[in-house]
């Protein structure tokens, strides 16, 4: 029998019809990607054909925009949003619209071609992080922008359009659809209970088990009761922190740590899976310390949008988040590999 | 510059980011999809292949689930939401869930395997639309639904798993989130100008004609000024009324005829392009007459959903709405085909 369930936060619905009983093995895996190394932007040694570099991990000594380094951030070279301009609301009968202003910048993550965070060490893992966080907090000087929402696609079916491993960031100048639910909910729940709504499902998760997929000392993942898509899985940090810029030095290394081991579950188990993570945060401005807490969102995308989930904004998931979350568990990680580059 | 625009009844923005001057050309047609007609369960002849009827538009005088029909609702055979069982809802500590009730059909909108309704006749058309009217009719009287979701997946990678044209219809004992949004931004409008919202945009729309596709006497279809998807149109009744399941016998032509129009020349122009549309309807109950104003969504689906829209919920659309409505009042319908069916 297909279950209705509620997201705790967003009070969105999915569908959790497993009748056809989904095993990892009955996702076909994409297709190879062609090798694109030869002419790829983003391999060590073609640094021209980037924009100019934003922030690195480099070998000490070695000059910017050349060899030795280890992560790299440039700005897009075809950005969805463009730094220049204002933010002033524009209004035409009806309709209301602003100039399209924003950062889209590129983090591309290791030199080598063909790594992935699921197979990397965390500590190299680590210095990905380390950059996200510096870039976050550079970007929040801008009073234009509002939100930053630091994401990554893995393979053509997530919409990465090059294979080099990169996750990209976007600086807006207002705070999402998607991120106001998430506030809007978690405040309510905060009105009602006193409590944040992430710290009490993170009890009950560690309390109950059935949906774990692992932890360490400062993190926990599990795939969440009402999962949009299957084996989606939440990375939360333990303690209550609103904003990822507030991330400490010393939790980076077990940020690192829990995403090694969930990606490389994933990687594991469904054969090097297309999928999205999403840095979920506190916008820049607003007094919602309180009530609400970062995490990451891991979807993997093995089913496909259709008539039903846009008409509805309700999602069809035919893997029980139980049963991702024990395949995922007794899922072998993929075996890691050491980056070649610069360390 | 791109530019973000605001959708005026949920407040959800978009980027139009047309830097790059996409065409009508630019978009790849998808790649032929294999003849199944020798195996389809849609097929006349093959009526035993399908759940027996629930309703037919057939010539007199034949029986049900025997050839000789125009168009032919059946169950799926493997529903989403399952028919049996009760609406009550679960608590699970932090947790909420219900039985997965609902109805789920299909409507097969021809035994022409290969038909599409841009290249029908309006009049066969016109019997698609009474059927679906009729089920949303007939599924009003169960009382644990509270909305109808009608909607058209055409080609794979609009979630079309086979060829033949075929809509879906599901019942649900919820009314889903997109519909709670566009309600609530509506009765937010009413209350503010004591005006409907969609009448107020289809004012601005035919006074302005730069995002005007077609019209004809009852309805009127142009691009959204905050369309999420290329070459996305809306179709709405120019007399205001909220649910679909009101529409009048002599609306129904008019109707098929617009529909044809709008996805003939959607065929034109993008050849034969991937598609959801989607009835966009006031819930079964409720006081909701005066704010809402039903309508047709048609979204192509031309560009990916990555990590950026999971994320944010918002959407990059790569052809500014203006541009759409242009080519789509330019293009020829593609020509109209005769169904070879019993008429």
């Amino acid at each position: 029998m297909p279950e209705l369930r509620k997201d705790a936060i967003t009070r969105r619905w999915v569908i959790i019809a497993t009748e056809r009983s989904t095993r990892p093995t009955d996702f076909v895996p994409s297709p190879p990607e062609p090798d694109t190394s030869a002419t790829c932007p983003f391999c060590e040694g073609r640094e021209e054909k980037t924009p100019p570099e934003i922030l690195a991990v480099r070998r000490s000594g070695t000059a910017p925009n050349t060899s030795g380094w280890q992560v790299r951030v440039v700005a897009n070279k075809f950005p969805a949003l463009r730094i220049e301009g204002s933010t002033e609301l524009i209004t035409h009968g009806m309709f209301e619209s602003m100039g399209g202003v924003g950062a889209h910048e590129i983090i591309i993550e290791t030199p080598n071609h063909n790594g992935h965070p699921g197979v990397t060490t965390p500590e190299h893992l680590a210095s990905v992080i380390w950059t996200y966080r510096e870039r976050y907090r550079d970007l929040d000087r801008d009073e234009r922008f509002k939100y930053l929402l630091l994401f990554r696609n893995h393979g053509r079916p997530a919409g990465a359009s090059l294979a080099h491993p990169h996750s990209q960031l976007i600086a807006l100048p207002i705070v999402p659809k998607r991120a106001v639910e998430e506030l809007e909910g978690a405040q309510q729940h905060f009105a009602q209970e006193g409590r944040c709504v992430y710290c009490d499902i993170i009890a009950q998760e560690r309390s109950e088990g059935v949906r774990l997929v692992c932890e360490n000392s400062e993190f926990v993942a599990f795939a969440p009761h009402a999962s949009w898509s299957p084996f989606e899985v939440w990375i939360l940090p333990k303690t209550h922190v609103a904003s990822f810029g507030a991330l400490s030095g010393s939790d980076i290394l077990p940020l690192a740590e829990i995403m090694q081991q969930v990606l490389g579950r994933l990687q594991g188990c469904l054969h090097n899976p297309p999928y999205n993570y999403i840095i979920h945060t506190a916008p820049y401005e607003g007094k919602v310390g309180h009530f609400y807490h970062w995490h990451v969102e891991v979807m993997p995308r093995l089913s496909q949008v259709a008539g039903f989930e846009w008409g509805s904004g309700f999602y069809i998931n035919t893997v029980a988040p139980e049963d991702a979350a024990r395949y995922l568990r007794e899922a072998a990680p993929a075996p890691r590999v050491q980056e070649t580059a610069a360390g």
